[in-house]
């Protein structure tokens, strides 16, 4: 039998410690062992809870009703030192990438820090905007699920809404070429809601995604103005273009495009760069689309069998 | 290049932060900037795990075992207090919808509070009921899977259990028409199961959901005893009637009835709210039903296409 | 008027609390009041955000880069110390099925405690051998999905590495007959990426499902070298064989076989202990099948409403 | 033996509670059992570290260097809406000593608000008027201790500090005749510092406590300004008078005067509320002084046994 | 230069934690390196919290107003269960002292843990007979001290009253000769309040000490009823027997006896076993007594000179 | 009567703000409003506790009984980390005073860096010794009070364990002249015992300080071996010599030497920079000494009424 704490068991762990250690030798993509330190995952999710106070005041947090420039202020002040000092050193990690000793390049290091106080600015720029699209999107789930009650139970409980709105930030993020951070707070998103849309996807106002879990949009999906979706529902890449090493091409419209007001019930995956789904179109639930679709259509599983697509104008 | 701290930037973030405010004179329907508090999430989550420690005594604390009533006398007693001050806020705003003063009426308070309180007890005193069909929903786990090892792994790491638990709890609450508060608990379940059940739905005894992620059943469905169903399966609606300024009109029966005993395999839709699926039917995988199924049915992809529903009965 | 405070609620929940308290007595399957405590939800989870320190170091949490070792020594230790005394727990759960009285048996704690020990060095004596595993499935990921920029951020962000990871350190202890732990465990990883794999289930070198919510791989599921799926892919038994008392029968091959080289797209179901999807296959989106498939296959939709399995090899 | 879980142990904690709760109805004056919830100690003491925040910027928490306002104008709000609170809670206790029905009384309950909100802005506008005396008294240890570096180190370091700045802020409650808080105000200052101010003592400018652990200050001592004190100095009553009754006279000046520019060595005893020491003088160390002592008197132990007071003038 | 993480500091730190751990076999009493565990001061200190919910209900937590049996009845359960593992844990440090192979001594271990249970079971009895006795030590305060505005003021503030109610519960444990724990808790109490009370020491009833900061009770002295004292009050031993090696010989009454009604003012130092100081004496302040004094004595500083004790009544 | 949320306190709270804002610019010696960060309290006493473990090893925090060298390893590494940055705040803010723009100058914060390693590189090496000169310190705490149960309870609870072990760690840091670091450990010992020992003082070995609370050591004291004190006693400084400008020295050694074998009682006081107390002399209590005593001398209360000082040898 073996006894807790002999000198057997104080042996074995010190050769698993020394197999451990020697494998930080082999395995280096999955090693992060240097002196520029990766954006810090628990610094990213807490500012966006401070988005989420700044842009939606009074419901995640109580404020002080009075002087409330004071909390905002304190806020944005709050997230310009911490998500600059993040997006610097998302910015160090990509030079270090080229040039390994990027943390004795003192103009580096000042490149990254300045950088990541303009893309922060910019950001922070933005909001007042954003507020505004958020509204909208807001709106859009009220008006479009009739089990909603009001516009506070919709920007209070709905997944939508934390999806959409951590979308809309990443999405600044990511048109500004910041590495890493926008895929954190997407992934935050998807843990969270169960919906995964790609920092680099572009959606249009009033969107609205009802009970969402399994969507996925992708990162070349293009979306319009009022488009409304159900759980399940895939923009997705048909097929991977690879180059001649057998490497997939990367940056290429991949994801589909769905113009303004179209609707897609759950479970329905429309897949393909060239792929659009005309305006005022409906979709079907679990439908399967690698072809573009005319405005004013509705598809359903039974019109795809037939390879069909009746042209209906919704009521 | 940007010093970061310098005058530029301080003028910068009061603009910024000016801007921000400006948009809380517009956007009126994300903001609650009010003195008519909304529910706290952290204090209903907060709550939901006292009712885990309550209902699965055991599972998910350590608790004394000398006078158990002790340990469960303080955990009524204190969701007794939280709850119902939580409850009073729900009220109070949807008094402040009507009556924005709300905050100044003294007698609108007094009511918020009593009505608080009396919605608290009538749940906690039909907690020993509810451990009741949770037992039973427990054992439809166990017999329903076959990797199950034993109900108490079962009552500990399914996510079945998390949301029907969470859902009993919310439905109670949403048949008082409690605002807010349910929706904010079954979006908690969701988030951590995947598991979309509408507190509003009616569901029976014995009922199991298994692996869950990407389920949906909505605010009208009803679902009778010994219903087992798999994931992504969704109970919805077909189409929202709209009223003639076109706005969806809300509180109608738009999701399916499920008679008892009826399994429904991964990835199936069935919607509106006059289909139902007759007892002791098994729906297969990744079908789209939006008519009637009579009872012992068996439904399989291609039944629906050729429409023929055929009878069988179980073995 | 009820007055918050006054003797009737004082009564009624003194009446609350007996009634819950009497339900104590009956319902024994979601009770554990027992002198043998479960294994700590809370640990488990520590331990597991632990194994991501040691196994991708650098990414989760700061660490000294100077002496290295001293950091996992101290991990590893810390893993040890609990996780052996967890599953310690898990086995004195075991035996107390068997003997109530096992907390009285000093030679049964003894064994629980050493089996314990056993099983987590075993556990820990994998890591470098997971790590070199761990890092295929990085690299499949990257090259299997044209948005990610790195393996950087595959490893820092992707759903997909925490669910094999978790499912790979749930899966030793699965086969060491661990109870209990190995669900919790996958259990975890379900919630926060919406990917159910059974600890039980067998998986080769390279692996990668992309998105992944709604996922699910079941117990007797077993997968070969270089697959890919996506999002909403079930892996599924078919029909339980049920004993002569309507007992369903455990411990049986239910699941299906997913040869080397196969991708299976979103949204598809694959059930039955008897199927084997042939290696190098491709099986396209919401496609149901019950059937096996030969080598180097492709199936889609209109394939199986044909009932037709066309060979392709692709190119 | 006794058996840890046993009936008989279950049974004994149930006597021990029935016992202790027996006596809630006894002790009356050790019991707070009533709807009038006393001020949190908790939330005093994080409302006196918002004002060492404010009041010595840059010491004690990071600050964002931008925009200060608004870290200020959000601690500023946090301060008038926590401590308003408390004042109230602190008001509606001494009313519930007069009037047990407090909670019932409307009136009554506004009234301890608004003197709340009152007493609260009284305070606040006078932290400027505070940091400049406060900025004197760290100018006095600085050049009162050969020992101190820096006024940074003083400010950071020295109990004094801590001690003069909690009194400071504590004496403007105190003159608004704030029940409770004050005290608990100086007794947290006490436990953190080993010095005791009463907060009903008068402290001219420019004061300075060196070492301090063991100064007592009683509530009715009057100190002028540049006095300089060590450890251990009390300023004491001599005797309490009290009344027919036998009972203590309060409200009486019992405590000493100490005029401006006096120095007072460790251990001293200065006692009586008729007693001065005159202007300019130096009081030894451990000297117990129960009588007036003229200006620019330097006193020892050895004057004291031959009840001789020597004027003398330092040079 | 030294650069930061160069492999000459990796050297360095290494040889200095084989250095440290090198001294871990030579200074032996002050490791404790073993598989007995210390008692937690953690724990140690949280129960005492709980002690003082319990004693002084409503003055330290909220408690909820109905049904305060249950609030009650947690804690005494939660004190039950970690203060008798507590107390085994010093037992078995005892037991170790003289067995270093306790821990395989399952006999010895049951042994700990009864004993554990029986002295808590001990304390926990004599809860609400200390609540008579603090409730009169409040009252003491109260009438002692002009400046106390009421009991509430005094319970919730005064040093005297965490340091005696601590104090008493010390010495319970003390009296049942536990190790290591009453020492835990009075050093504790002397951390937060500047007083230091052996918890051997014998102190009657009414008890008060005015600011306290500085008293010291020796092990072995005996305090009367109605005494009040002042900071800087040593009740202190005079001199320290040794045996015919030269060690301390312990366990000798070596502090004063106090006897009833005495008042000891600030400062006074009075030393020795056989010193009594005789009923109704007052003891000014800075004194320094080593010889018995009668009954109605009025001590100063000038007495002493004399060597004369004038006896006074006081009026 | 003032309405809580009116614009009248939206106003007042704002020239709060505006007035507390204004000040920042005028009371420069109580601000730190730099790019220079002070060194964090918060870190310093993390730290203080690492040490804690460290030199008592088992007796403040769990350890891994296996494999200690990964318990130390990480803990040394964390202070490494932790300390070094400090350390170079602490550089920094030195430099700061001397040149406002030093957070511009890459040379002098490389600098400050530096120093930051090489100091804490040599606090480190010199733990184990360390280690050696505690031991003796609860050696001599142990057979200096026979009240003492253990070693083992000396080094759990005594404060003199507390603020001796920060003593010998803080003088490290003095001697090598860091900044602000060494006055905010030793204020940290104070404010957990009363005991104030300045980081400058020179103590030997075997030192016991008995109870403690008011013990005030000053900065250029020097103290022998085998030196026993009792609380209230204070090293001091007799008269502050002041230079032309009536500026006090600094540097200059003004407090007593110590020499070995000496016994001070509670309460004395020994000041001066020329006085030395004479080895294996006994000062009693009480007494206030400014001049030097010879070895072998007893000194009491009366002796200095006659300034006589008897030569005794202790037996």
């Amino acid at each position: 039998m073996i006894n807790k704490d002999d000198i057997h068991i104080k042996q074995k762990i010190t050769n698993i410690v020394n197999d451990i250690f020697a494998t930080y030798k082999e395995n280096r993509e999955i090693n992060h062992i240097s002196k520029n330190p990766l954006p810090s995952k628990d610094n990213i999710i807490d500012i966006l809870k401070d988005f989420f106070d700044i842009i939606y005041p009074g419901f995640f947090s109580n404020i002080h009703i009075n002087n409330i420039e004071y909390y905002i202020g304190n806020k944005v002040s709050k997230i310009y030192d911490i998500l600059s000092s993040e997006i610097a050193k998302s910015y160090r990690y990509e030079m270090f990438l080229k040039n390994p000793n990027v943390d004795s390049c003192e103009k580096c290091l000042a490149l990254c820090i300045n950088n990541g106080i303009e893309a922060t600015l910019f950001l922070l720029e933005r909001i007042a905007e954003l507020r505004r699209k958020l509204a909208l999107d807001v709106a859009a789930a009220f008006s479009g699920d009739p089990s909603a009650n009001s516009t506070t139970e919709v920007t209070f409980s709905y997944p939508t809404i934390q999806a959409i709105t951590i979308y809309r930030i990443a999405n600044i993020l990511y048109n500004q070429r910041i590495p890493l951070i926008p895929r954190m707070m997407s992934e935050y998103a998807h843990a969270i809601t169960g919906i995964d849309i790609h920092p680099g996807a572009k959606i249009g106002k009033s969107f609205f995604i009802d009970h969402g879990t399994g969507v996925v949009i992708g990162e070349t999906a293009s979306i319009g103005n009022n488009v409304r979706m159900y759980q399940g529902v895939t923009l997705g890449a048909f097929k991977f273009p690879k180059d001649e090493h057998g490497n997939v091409i990367r940056n290429q419209k991949r994801h589909p495009t769905i113009e303004d007001n179209v609707i897609i019930y759950a479970g329905s995956t429309i897949l393909g760069g060239f792929t659009v789904i005309g305006h005022d179109s409906i979709i079907g639930g679990n439908v399967w689309i690698t072809k573009s679709v005319e405005p004013y259509s509705k598809v359903t599983v039974a019109d795809l069998d037939n390879s069909v697509i009746i042209k209906t104008i919704e009521s």
